[in-house]
C-alpha cells in the first residue's frame, strides 16, 4: 500500500514535473511576446505593429510631454536631451513652460486658430495620420491630376452637411491654403496683355493681403483701388472690375455682399469664416467663385490647404494652369491629413466640432464683453443675429476677431494704447481703415485669450471713471 | 525510510502543484497579455500603443496589399469593399494588378522618380512617419517663421556630406517644390515696375517650365528669349538678363555652365539632379542663387518640397516675400515628412541612397545601350564622365534621362515614330529643340522602364538592317 501509495506520489510528481516544464517553457516563450512589457516604454510601443510601431511609439513620446499646459512638444521640435523640446504659448517660458512671464504681452495679433486644437487632442486616435515613407511619391494620382478625388468628394459632402456652399455644377481645386487661391483667382479674373488693367475693390475695412498680393504679383494686369463704394456709379466704364466679398468679414464679421454688379464686375467670395464656429448660416453659399480654407475650418493653418468652388469653365482652367506652374498643386502629405480630418468631422455631421468651436468662442465673447462693459473707453463692432440653419435657431454671431473702436477723443491711435497696455492687435490702418480701430484675434489658444482678458481687465481697471475697478 | 521517501514524493509534489498553480495563474494572466495575438490582425495592431495605433493600422492594411507587384494601395486611395483599391503601374490593370495590357503604350513621359520608391519599401520603418491630429496648427514655427529650422539644418548637414553644395554664407528658403522657387527667384531678380523688362534666358535644350512660368507670371516684367549665345556678345545691353542654367541638364544631362557673365547678368541654377544617383559631383556648387528639389534626390515629388540657397541678402528677402505672399510657407506636414526622409538619408551619410540610386540607374542605362546598340536609326547623348568626389572616383554620368536622337533622314518627327510604336516620350521642341529629339524618362517604376525596353526592342527588332532580329 505504502509502496503503492508510493508509486502513484512518483506518478504524480512526474507528471507535474511535466506540466511544470510545460509551463515553464510556455512561459518562456510567452514572455518573448510579453517581452514588450518589460521594454522602456518605447520599445514596448512597437508591439505587435510590424513597420510603423517606431514612428508611433516616436509621436506619443513627443505627445507625452506635458509642457504644463501652456505648450506642447512636436515630433519635429528642436531635441534637447533626446527628445523635442516644448514650444511655450505666448507669455510663458521655461523649459516645461510652468513659467508665466508676468511683463509679456499679450498676443492678440495674428489669425492663429489653435482655439481649435483642444478638439483634436480630444480626437487624438480618429484623427492620427501614418504616412508611409513610399506614399503618394509621384507627381500625380491614378488620374492625371493633382488632385486627391476622395478628398474632392469629402468636401462636397461637407458643405452639403453643413449646407454653407452649393457645390452642384462647380469645379473644384485645391490651394495652398485661400491665400494661393486667392491670387491665382484675382489672376485668372484679370484681362492679360490688356491696355487696360482691371481694377480691384473690397469693402473697407478689408483684409490686407489682398492688396498685397495684387500689387505685388499683378501690377501690370490689375491695379488696387480700395473701397468699391466709389464705383458704384462708374460700372459702365469699359474696365474689368474685381470685387473681394468676404462674409464674414475680415476683420469686422459682417457678412459682407458684393456691392458692384454688371457685365464687368467679376466678384471673389472669400468664405474663410463661413462656418458655424463663427456665424449663423442663413443660405448655402451659391457663387460663382468662392474660395474656403481648412484654416479656419478645422485649425490647421499650418497645412496650408484651401479649395474653391468654381462655376465658370474658363475661369476653373485658367486657375488650375495657375495652381500647376507656380506649384504643381498641393502637397499630396497635407491633402492625405486634410482627408484624416475631414473624415472626424464628417463622421457625426459635424455636430462635436461646430459644437465645440460654437461654444468656445461664444464664452470668450461673453467674457470680452463683459469684461469691455466696464468702461465707455471701447466699443465692439455689432453684428446682427443670424438665422442658423446648421444649428436650426437664430443665433448671435461670435466673429473670429473683435473690432474693437477706441472712443475717447484723444485715443486717435487705438492699436498704440492697446499696445501700451501690452495688448497685440492689428492697427485698424492695416484694414484700410480709422486708426481708432483696432483688430483683436478670438480664437487663438486659451493662454493667448485669458491674458488678453488679464491685461484688458488691468488696462480698464486702471482708467478713470472705470465703472468697477475690482474684478 | 519508505515512509520518509513517500513524504518527501508527497512534499515534491505539493511543491509541484504550488508551482503548477503559479504558472497556470501567471499564464492566465499572461494570455490577457497576449490576447492581441488571438485578435484580427487589425486590433492586434493596436496593441501597446495609447492614440496612435489606429492610425498605424490603418497604415499597415493599406500597405499589406500586394497589387501583384504591379501597384500598390494608398491609404487615400478610393476605397472599394472597405480598403483602399490598389493603384496599378502604367500597362497593367484589373483588381490586383496582375492583369498586362499587351496594347498599352510605354511611359516614359514625365519624370515621376519612382525608380526609388523600393528604397523607401525597404526603409519602411525608418521612414515612416506620424501625424498627430494637433501637430503644428499654427501659421508659424515658434521663431515666428514658416521654416522648420531642424530641416534647414539637416539641409545644410547634407549638402556638406554629399559635396554638392556649399551652404556656408547662404540663406536657405523653402518652396512648393523647386517649381515655386524657380518662379520666386525670376520674380526676385527682375526689375519692378521698370520699363525695360528682363531677358529670360536658357541653352537649348531647356526644361520647358522656365519659359512658361515667365511667359504666364511676369509678362510685363521679363520677357523668354531663348538661346543665351545670341546674347553673348551684347551683355553691355542696359537690360537685366536672366540665364537658368540647368546642371544636370533637363533633358540631356550635360552639366551645363552659364554661358552669359556680366554685371547685368543674373544666374539661377537649377541643380534639381546634381545628386551621385545622376552624376558624378566633381566641386561642390557655390553659386549667388542655386535651387534643389527633394523629388530627385528622395524621389518624393507628390510632397511638394524644395529649397533654394541664395547669396544675397536682397535676393533672398525678395524671394522670402513671394513666398510669403504666394503660399505663407511650405505646408507643415510637408516640412515634416521631409525632416524624416533626410534622416534616414543622413543617418549612414547617404551611402544607401546614393548606391541604391547609382546602381539603378546604371543598370537602366546598360540595358537601355544595350537595346539601342541593336539599331542605327536611334542615338543617345553623349555625357563625358565625371569625377565623383562622392564615391570618390571617376564614373559614368547615368542622367534621369536618355536624350534620344532620330538618325534617318526622314525620322524628323522623333516623338511620333515613338509614339507608333507605343512609345510615349517627351517631344524635343517642347525643349525647344529640333524634333529629331525625344526625352525618354528612366526614372520611372521598374514596370516603366521594363515595358519601355521591351517597345524599344520591338521597334528595333521590327527595322529594316536591325543588327540582331531576335532579343
Amino acid at each position: 500500500m505504502a509502496k503503492s501509495e508510493g508509486s502513484i506520489s512518483k506518478l504524480c510528481l512526474v507528471c507535474s514535473v511535466i506540466v511544470n516544464l510545460f509551463f515553464g517553457v510556455n512561459l518562456y516563450v510567452g514572455r518573448r511576446g510579453l517581452w514588450g512589457w518589460k521594454w522602456s516604454s518605447d520599445e514596448a510601443n512597437v508591439r505587435g505593429l510590424s513597420w510603423s510601431g517606431r514612428a508611433a511609439a516616436e509621436a506619443e513620446s513627443a505627445a507625452a510631454q506635458e509642457c504644463s499646459g501652456h505648450g506642447r512638444a512636436y515630433l519635429d521640435g528642436v531635441v534637447i536631451d533626446g527628445r523635442p523640446a516644448c514650444e511655450c504659448n505666448t507669455c510663458y517660458g521655461g523649459p516645461d513652460c510652468s513659467l508665466f512671464l508676468p511683463s509679456c504681452s499679450a498676443n492678440a495679433d495674428g489669425g492663429d486658430p489653435l482655439f481649435l486644437e483642444p478638439f483634436w487632442k480630444q480626437h487624438a486616435e480618429s484623427s492620427a495620420v501614418v504616412v508611409a515613407g513610399w506614399h503618394r511619391m509621384s507627381y500625380s494620382f491614378s488620374d492625371q491630376t493633382t488632385l486627391s478625388k476622395e478628398l474632392e468628394s469629402l468636401l462636397r459632402k461637407l458643405h452639403s452637411l453643413v449646407g454653407n456652399a452649393i457645390t452642384d455644377g462647380k469645379y473644384i481645386l485645391f490651394g495652398a491654403g485661400s491665400t494661393q487661391l486667392l491670387n491665382a483667382a484675382a489672376h485668372a479674373l484679370s484681362p492679360h496683355n490688356s491696355s487696360l488693367p482691371a481694377t480691384a475693390v473690397a469693402s473697407i475695412p478689408y483684409y490686407a493681403l489682398y492688396q498685397k498680393q495684387i500689387e505685388f504679383f499683378d501690377p501690370a494686369d490689375c491695379s488696387f483701388q480700395g473701397d468699391p463704394a466709389r464705383w458704384n456709379n462708374t460700372t459702365n466704364t469699359t474696365g474689368d472690375i474685381i470685387e473681394f466679398v468676404t462674409a464674414p468679414n475680415n476683420p469686422d464679421g459682417q457678412l459682407n455682399e458684393a456691392v458692384l454688379h454688371g457685365p464687368n464686375v467679376k466678384t471673389i467670395h472669400d468664405r474663410a469664416y463661413y462656418w458655424p464656429h463663427f456665424t449663423g448660416i442663413p443660405s448655402p453659399a451659391d457663387e460663382d467663385l468662392t474660395i474656403f480654407t481648412i484654416s479656419k475650418l478645422t485649425g490647421h493653418a499650418g497645412s496650408r490647404f484651401g479649395w474653391a468652388l468654381i462655376r465658370n469653365e474658363e475661369v476653373y482652367q485658367r486657375m488650375d494652369r495657375y495652381l500647376e506652374l507656380n506649384t504643381m498643386g498641393v502637397s499630396r502629405d497635407t491633402q492625405l491629413r486634410a482627408l484624416k480630418l475631414l473624415k472626424v468631422i464628417i463622421g457625426d455631421g459635424g455636430r462635436e466640432i461646430f459644437e465645440f468651436g460654437y461654444k468656445t468662442m461664444t464664452k470668450r465673447w461673453a467674457r470680452l464683453r463683459k469684461t469691455l462693459s466696464m468702461s465707455n473707453r471701447f466699443s465692439l463692432q455689432k453684428v446682427p443675429p443670424e438665422n442658423c440653419t446648421y444649428f436650426q435657431k437664430v443665433r448671435e454671431p461670435t466673429p473670429a476677431y473683435a473690432w474693437v473702436k477706441c472712443e475717447r477723443e484723444e485715443d486717435k491711435d487705438c492699436f498704440e494704447i492697446l499696445n501700451v497696455a501690452k495688448i497685440l492687435g492689428r492697427a485698424g490702418s492695416i484694414f484700410h481703415d480709422d486708426s481708432r480701430y483696432v483688430r483683436l484675434s478670438l480664437i487663438r489658444s486659451d493662454d493667448d485669450f485669458d491674458v488678453l482678458i488679464s491685461r484688458l481687465k488691468s488696462l480698464i481697471s486702471g482708467e478713470d471713471g472705470a465703472k468697477i475697478m475690482r474684478f
